[in-house]
Parts: structure tokens; sequence; C-alpha cells
């Protein structure tokens, strides 16, 4: 049986030395790996920089710091390997750089556009600046390895990165796909409605949903959602893994 | 003898999720901590979330995520203990955040700010919208925990952190100042010259400049600047470790 881990976070580089990132540590994924010791799988790991690992033999390392990375390794596995189950934990950004800029450089762009179009209303105007951002790849760009700290603000343009959950049943349409989603301090009907919206969206088979305020030391409290509602609710990472593996297991 | 190691890397909050870092390991100043063990020392070691800590037991441990956090704990710790020796080896990052936005709300604030200000020229137009950006502070801001990513673009808009060195012989005249500067792919005769800038501008007394391209693995070259030039070269980082040990015992 081949499984397909990815934990951990991604990292979006914004020059050499800087990047942003999340405070996924991996240990989740980690635990998911060692309780699946046992069986006789064959375990496919993604990886971002900063997770922590599982000792587990049965486990192939893939380490990836951009989601752009974790794309491409996705899409080669999942369309040349045939998965049972993929178990997609890693937090994955939802954008990624577009360009970094200055002060100095996008009010340019900003009052280059504004002068090119005409304007009568308010709103008129606001459409053009707004325009105007939307295409910053035209933006000029500063290309330092390392920017510089000369001007007063760095301003980073973010655009969306790919969604990697909406393209793994494109990749591989029958395998059984178990989704993360973490949310920051909802209450528990959001955390279960925007689970169930993103079954119905990435033809996911569950959501693992939960909450980064229930997330402390040991305490790790998780909805497993699926298309019916809330499955089960686990309160540690352990109980998260040993539940996942019942899954696997009684298949 | 008192000493203050910083090490690693700062990390700013973009959300309860998302944060700016830099790829700062905090070996270095690690492996100057261990270099230090024998001697009958405090060493005081203020170190970045993601930093490798020493195993010594002459070392208290401050640990600070943010630029803010770390002036907080270095203005303490240098107003209340007198150091001998201050080796600031952390990577600080040189922005914070001033806002997260959106193309939506900024577009809003900057066509507002076109309407109330009367220009002529394009230059005119050009300084209105640069102001504009310059107070971001006034921008809307997204006070999402976790910031939705229903819109196409995420603008991160940073303002210049605190440089925590400029302040360390503000608090503490009398300290001996050893700073780090790290560069990516500029001649040598740069990197001498920004770190003699930094000597004079930061009233440091030593500054120890090296570049990112020469950081690999178990490489590390380094150069050791005074106000009259290059004193020392490394190759190493337990070359700099020892470096800098003997600088302190000789003293």
């Amino acid at each position: 049986m081949n499984i397909l881990i990815t934990s951990g976070g991604t990292s979006e580089k914004i020059d050499d030395v800087r990047h942003l990132t999340n405070h996924a540590t991996g240990r989740l994924g980690k635990e998911i790996a060692l309780a699946l010791k046992e069986e006789s799988l064959a375990i496919h790991y993604v990886h971002g920089p900063q997770a922590v690992l599982p000792d587990n033999q049965n486990c192939q390392f893939y380490p990836i710091a951009s989601v752009k990375e974790l794309y491409n390794i996705m899409e080669t596995l999942l369309t040349t390997i045939s998965f049972d189950y993929v178990i997609h934990s890693m937090a994955v950004s939802d954008y990624e750089l577009d360009v970094a800029t200055d002060e100095e450089l996008l009010a340019k762009k900003i009052a280059e556009d504004v002068l090119k179009n005409s304007f009568e209303t308010p709103e008129d105007l606001t459409t053009i600046i707004k325009n105007s951002l939307l295409h910053s790849d035209n933006i000029p760009q500063n290309k330092q390895k390392k920017i510089s700290s000369k001007n007063d603000k760095l301003i980073l343009m973010m655009k969306k990165a790919p969604k990697i959950i909406g393209h793994i049943k494109q990749w591989q349409p029958n395998t059984y796909l178990i989704g993360f989603k973490l949310l920051v301090d909802v209450p528990e009907e959001n955390l279960v409605s925007v689970a169930q919206e993103s079954i119905v969206k990435n033809h996911a088979d569950l959501i693992l949903a939960n909450d980064l305020i229930h997330i402390k030391d040991s305490q790790h409290l998780a909805l497993l959602i699926s298309k019916d509602g809330i499955e089960q609710r686990y309160t540690t990472k352990k109980e998260i893994a040993q539940g996942i593996k019942k899954i696997i297991v009684s298949k």
C-alpha cells in the first residue's frame, strides 16, 4: 500500500535572506507516520524546511520549500505512483511573492496608470488604482539579492499561490484524500462548514479541521469531518494519528 | 565577566499563522558560546525562535521573536547589567509589519488621498501617492487573526524596524561591541567599507563581515574588520568562534 503524507509548512522566498513562512512544526504529520510504522506500507513523505521528521524506515523523504516546489513534486508523485491514501497535513501558503518593491517605485507606477486613464467619479479612480495594484507583475521590482533597507517601506505584493489540495484528485481521481483545515478562533459550526465546503470543492473524502487556539503543547483538539458532518473528535496529536491509522487499516 | 550574545534570527508576525523571517540558524552564536565554555564567564544568550542552542551551563537564555521584543530585552539587559562584551550575531529584520492589506482597501485609500490634493505635473501626482503609501498606518488594516485568502493580493506594507546595533552603545557606552554584517554576493571591498561604515555609525569596536555565498555547510568565510581595516580572516564557524574567544581572553 502506498501512502502520501505532506507535513510541516511552506516557505516563500522574499530575497536570498528573507522568507515568509508559517508556524507549522510538522509534529502532526510525524505522529501520523509513526502510527503507521508497524504496517507494511510505503510512505512518501513530502515536508517543509523546518518540519520535524519521523524516524520511520518505511518513509521516503521529499523536502520542499515554496508552494511552487510543492506543486511540482506533488504533480510528479501523483501522476507516476498510485497512492491508496493522500494525507495532506502540510500548512501551504495561500500566497506567494509577486513582487517586492518600495514606495518610490510603486507610487510612480500607480501615477502612470492614473494619468493614462480618464476618470469622472471617485469610484472610477479607485478602480484604476486597484487595477494598477492587481497588475503588480508590471511593478518595477527590487531584484537585489538582499533587499537594502534604504527605503522607508518594503512593500511585498503577494499573489495567490496554486491551491494544491484542489489538484490532488485531478492528478489522481481514485485516491482517498484526507485534507486538513486550520482556522483561528472561530465557532465550531464555522469549522464544520468550512471543512464541508473544502470537501465539495476539492473532492476530499475527509477533512481534519482544527483551530489554532485549541492547539497547545500536548493538547490538539480536532474534528474529523465528512460530507455528512462530524465523524470523530480528537484531543491530542496521538489520537488524531491513531484515528487516521484506523481509517487506513479498516478499509 | 559578563558577556551578552545574540544569535539566530528574528521573526515578524503577519497574523496568528504567518510570519516573515530569515535563514539564520544560530549555529555561529552557538559555536561562540561553546568556545567560551571553559572560561568562567556569565553568558546572557538572547536568541530567535528557530535558533539552535549551545549546551553551556554558564548560559542564561532569553528567547525573543520580533525586533520589538529584541529591543525590549536588550534595553533591559544593557541598562541593568554591566557587560564586558556584546557579541551581536543575531540576524535582525530591517523591517517590521506596518499593515497587512489588500488591493481593494489600498486602492480606496490612495484614491481618497489623490482626490484630496490638487496636482499639476506627473511628479506632483507621484509625490501624493508616495505620501499616501508612506502613511500606511492610515491604511485600513486586515485585522483577521488568519487573513483569509479571498482577495487576489495580500499587500504587506513593512516599515523600518529599530536598528538594535545603533542602540547598544547608547544603552551602555563602555561595553565592547562586536557586530555582524551579512551581505550577499558583493566584492570584498564592499564588505569592508560597509563594515567600517557600521563601526562609525554604531560605535562598534569590531565587525565580523560575511557574505552568504561563502557560507556553505562547514565552510564559513568571514572577515574581522576594525576601523583600520581587515584584522583577521576566518574560514569556518569554529575559527570565528576561536578568534572571538582570543579577543575576549587576551584583553
